[in-house]
Formats: structure tokens, C-alpha cells, sequence
């Protein structure tokens, strides 16, 4: 009998690196569907900064955690192997909410059919999650104006360079935070951004200020940290703030604090959090707004890729570190 | 020559008490008004916490500071007693921007005339700035729905006891925060709110977790200070918070740090900051939301006044101490 692998999250991060420890590996018979399904083989799976957050002990947040021997949650990619659903054929490429396993089976619920011409790394890495998130966060809550300038932080990540790029196709100043020279150059000179800041070249205020000095009319929030506190002294009036993304303290006992809030009333600042499960049924008007510029070229992405499903048990560190170059992908 | 007095700001408060110190006291001759002019007998002036904000060293705040040597700036009612003014007579009412003065020499620009049915106390202490602000905050940002709990700081002022009072006439739950045994009772017993803190009786999160059990759909923030923390961690998703005033923080050199924005995400949070000068041309709209319910009995309101022009260079103090009852207002 044929097998296949699949993992299980087996204990809770505390406030340490995410590590095999963690996970349990466990190697199943690959199931036969029956009537109205059909058999997925996963081919690439997202790794996105939220998984932390489904491993996590449960809060009231906007999703329940992940349970102890269940398969982690996660995004992908993959082609229908074997199908007695009417709606899917064998070879169809589909997307969905597969789970860290190199086989699904399913009913169809769920599933989104991928036009043959698109690839993996394009709808992992800008047609689904970071995309969405990014036209959602951007369009809906930044309300970008022509002229005007953005700083995202995160922005080499696969949300905030969509961000940044959405923003100077929208005529915005725009402004990238980053961690290091080599992500910093890209931005500039692959995505076209105006300036970048490295958050771990210090100095952080003198760069920020030099960059911006009409000030920062749309804060685009993806990783918390020092560079908050800077970005929201120099926020205009009126400005909006996105607060996306927190990774700086997704894994900390004790968060750091905010900022003071007298700064939202002189500046009448508009501060608003989301998560895309509350807009998922936006989907096809997100990509409404999204299409166009990708279409024109005018959105660039990399991915990074991993090998093989057990790689994931570390990948999530490289969130922490900083060291994904681009949309972070495990290669089944 | 008949003379009135005038108070100028001489020096700007660091950190320190409101006094006679800061300021100069002045007796000038009573104009008289040339062709077009009126001259106003100021006979109710309102004092406000915003008042420290236009005495403070220049930020790039929504409204410059007053000049040190001018007159120092308030809101206030009056009484024309001279007219050479078409659209004024003698003995009309009206309210304006009349400053720390007994006299205003006016050409028109900027000034309500008010029924002659309005009483000083109800204008300054609703229908002006406190019942404008109440209502652009509660229904523009807050949003409120039948149902929901709404939290207020400065509960017994003359905005959080008017957004109270309106949440309560919307179907709301509604605690208050105020300080002082006497200022909770009135909450509760004269203005109907269903719960109140007393921020002075320490135990703050004990009386919140009891008072808000569903937890908390508006935040209507006047005061920052401890409870911000206490509230935004109760904050249910998508709640709503409103940011009005700090006074808290006003006066002090080094403001205290704000919550940290994870729970922004988790609970997709909206935080939005106003001041009233950006709505001023909303007056009309935003009384057709007041008024309604203040004919209906259901806004109360007290005043606490003080007598004689000097009285405003302490009286300023009231808001930090907590000690005022009601709107301050200075009888000239």
C-alpha cells in the first residue's frame, strides 16, 4: 500500500523557536475517494507568518488554534489525481486550505480551480493570501492618494512588496522597511520603491526622517518593533494606518507597548486592523483591483523555495530572522 | 472711561499646575463699535481641557497655540449691548470664540445668535462644543448599535456624560468611568448608565470584568491613564474606539506608553481620533442627531460655575484633579 506523509502539530511554541520538537511526522495510506470526491496531491504549500498564531494556545483571536494530533493548517497548491466529482477533472490545478499532508482528499468544499496557464509561486505568492491582503489593507483601509507618501514595514515580505508596488502604481511616495542590504536594494531597484530603510542598520529615526520628509500620510503595519513608534510621530493629519501584521511579537511572553495615543487625536489618525477571513467573499473584487496592475507588470514577486514537507518545521523560523528572501513555499 | 478686564497668556505651563503665573491680567477702555460692529457683553465663558493644549509650546497639533501676550482663547455666551450691525440687535444672544474677556468688539464673523429661550448653562454645557463633540464621536465613529456595551472615560464630564446619556437612549449598556464615589452615583442615579467605575477606588479590572461581562463594543476615550490598557484587552471584534481627549497626559513631559497593537489585529479594531474643528460645518447635521433626544428629557447635564473672569486661572486645574461637577463655567 502506497503512503503518504502528513504532520501534525504535537506541542505549543512558548516564546522559542519553532522546531521538529513541535511536530509530530506520521506517514498514512493514501485513501481512494468515494463517491463526489476526489484526491488532491499537494505540490507547493504556503508558509505564512499567521501560522504562528494557529499554533499558539488559544486566545480569543480570529481563529481557533490548531488542536493538538491534528494536521497543521496551512494554504496550497496542487493537482486533482483522482476525481469522482463532477466539478473537478484528473489534472486540474486547485488551490485550497490543504494542511501540512502531500495528499488530500476531499468533497470539493473549499477548493478554487486554477486556470492551467497559472503557476504555483504566481498564485501562492500574489493571487491568493498576500494579494488579497495586501489589495484589502491597502485599497480598503489606506485609501491611498496620488502624491501621497506610504511606509510599509515588512516590505520585502510577500505582503508588503505587493503593498509597495500597488502604492507607486497608485502615484504614493513610497517607503520600505526591510532587514538588510540585500532585500533594501531590491526593493529599490527590482520594485521601484522610493527609498528603503534597513530596520537592523540602525539609526533608524535619521533614515525614516530623511526619507520622508513631506511626512507619512499611510503607515502599512506588518512586524511591530521600533520603526512603529518613529512612523507614528511622523504621521500627518489624517492619515490611516494598517495594522496588518505583528511578527515582532507573535512569539514574545510580553509584548512591547504602543505608542501614547494623544498623537490620534492631533492628528485625527484612523488606526484599523484586519484579517482577510472576515473578507474572503471580497475575493473577486480584490482581484478586480489587483488584475490590472499585475497585468501591466507593474507587480514583481519572489519566491522563496523549501524542499520536500519536513523542511516547514524550521522554514517558519526564517519569519523571525528575517532571512526568506521573498514568498516563503515548501516544494512538496 | 469705563474699562474690562482681559486675561492674556504671558508663559507657557511645563509639566506644572495652571496659576496666575502664567498669565497677565489687563484693564483696557470699552470700545466702541464703528460701522458694522457690535460690541458683546461676555457673560458666560467655558472652560475646557482643550484650554491646555492652546497654552502649550507649539506642536504641529490641529490648532496653533495661543500667542504669549494675546488674549487667552475660549468659547463663551454673551449678550450684545451696542449694535451697528445689520443681522445683530441689542439684547441678543449669542456665542462665539470670545476669549478670557469681559468685552468683544465684533464684526459678525463667527458668531451664533441663540434663541432667547436658551439659557447660557445649556448652550455651553450641551448644544455648544460638549454635545457637538458627543455626538460626531458616539455616531460618526462610534457607530453604536442596540445591544453593544459602550465604555466612556470621563464619564461625569460634559462629553462623556452626554455620550452616556445618548448610548443609553440608543439601547446600549453604558459604564462610566469617573472619579469619586459622588461622580459614579450621579451616573447611575440621575443619568440611568447601567454601571460605573470609580477610578479612585483602585481594583480597576475587577470593576471592569464585573461591569462589562460580553465585553466591550465602543471605547469613548477622554482621559487615557490606566483603564485604556483595562479596556482595549476587553475590546470584543470589531469594536470601535474613540478618541477625544487625554488628559491624562496632557501636562506631562513623558506620556505614557499605549497598548500594544496585536489585539488590533485579532480583533480587527478600529481606533480613530477627532477634534471638532475639522466638523464644524456638520453643526447643523449633528444637532438634528442631539437634538431629539434632549427634547425627549433624556440628556441631563450640571454645571459647576465659577464667578469672575479671575477665577479661569485656576479653575483650569479642576479638570486634572477631577474636582469638577459638571461643565465649568465662568460667570463674568
Amino acid at each position: 500500500m502506497s503512503t503518504y506523509t502528513a504532520i501534525n502539530l504535537a506541542k505549543r511554541p512558548y516564546g522559542a523557536a519553532i522546531g521538529p520538537e513541535l511536530f509530530e511526522v506520521v506517514h498514512l495510506p493514501i485513501p481512494t475517494p468515494g463517491a463526489g470526491e476526489l484526491l488532491i496531491k499537494h505540490t507547493h504549500m504556503s508558509l505564512d507568518p499567521a501560522m504562528l498564531g494557529w499554533m499558539s494556545p488559544a486566545t480569543d483571536s480570529y481563529i481557533p488554534p490548531v488542536d493538538l494530533g491534528s494536521v497543521m493548517r496551512s494554504s496550497g497548491f496542487g493537482v486533482v489525481v483522482e476525481s469522482n466529482h463532477p466539478d473537478f477533472a484528473v489534472g486540474d490545478q486547485v488551490q485550497g486550505m490543504f494542511g501540512w499532508q502531500e495528499r488530500v482528499l476531499s468533497n470539493g468544499t473549499g477548493l478554487t480551480k486554477i486556470d492551467a496557464t497559472l503557476s504555483a509561486e504566481l498564485v501562492l505568492s500574489v493571487l491568493a493570501l498576500p494579494g488579497l491582503t495586501a489589495t484589502q489593507g491597502l485599497y480598503r483601509i489606506g485609501q491611498p492618494k496620488a502624491g501621497e507618501t506610504l511606509v510599509v514595514s515588512g516590505a520585502a515580505g510577500s505582503v508588503g512588496s505587493i503593498v509597495g508596488q500597488l502604492a507607486k502604481a497608485e502615484g504614493l511616495r513610497v517607503i520600505g522597511v526591510a532587514g538588510g542590504a540585500e532585500k533594501c536594494a531590491w526593493l529599490i531597484d527590482e520594485l521601484g520603491f522610493d527609498g528603503a530603510i534597513d530596520y537592523k542598520a540602525g539609526n533608524l529615526n535619521d533614515q525614516l526622517e530623511a526619507l520622508t520628509p513631506d511626512g507619512i500620510d499611510i503607515y502599512f503595519e506588518n512586524t511591530g518593533g521600533e520603526i512603529q513608534n518613529l512612523v507614528f510621530a511622523r504621521m500627518n493629519a489624517h492619515g490611516r494606518i494598517v495594522v496588518c501584521g505583528h511578527i515582532a511579537d507573535y512569539l514574545t511572553a510580553t509584548p512591547a507597548p504602543g505608542p501614547n495615543w494623544m498623537n490620534i487625536i492631533k492628528k485625527r489618525l484612523t488606526i484599523k486592523g484586519f484579517t482577510m477571513p472576515d473578507h474572503f467573499q471580497d475575493a473577486p473584487a480584490l482581484l478586480g483591483l489587483l488584475m490590472p496592475h499585475l497585468m501591466a507588470g507593474k507587480i514583481q514577486y519572489r519566491s522563496h523555495v523549501l524542499d520536500g514537507l519536513e523542511s516547514a518545521m524550521t522554514g517558519l523560523n526564517l519569519f523571525f530572522s528575517g532571512a526568506n528572501e521573498g514568498k516563503l513555499i515548501v516544494r512538496l
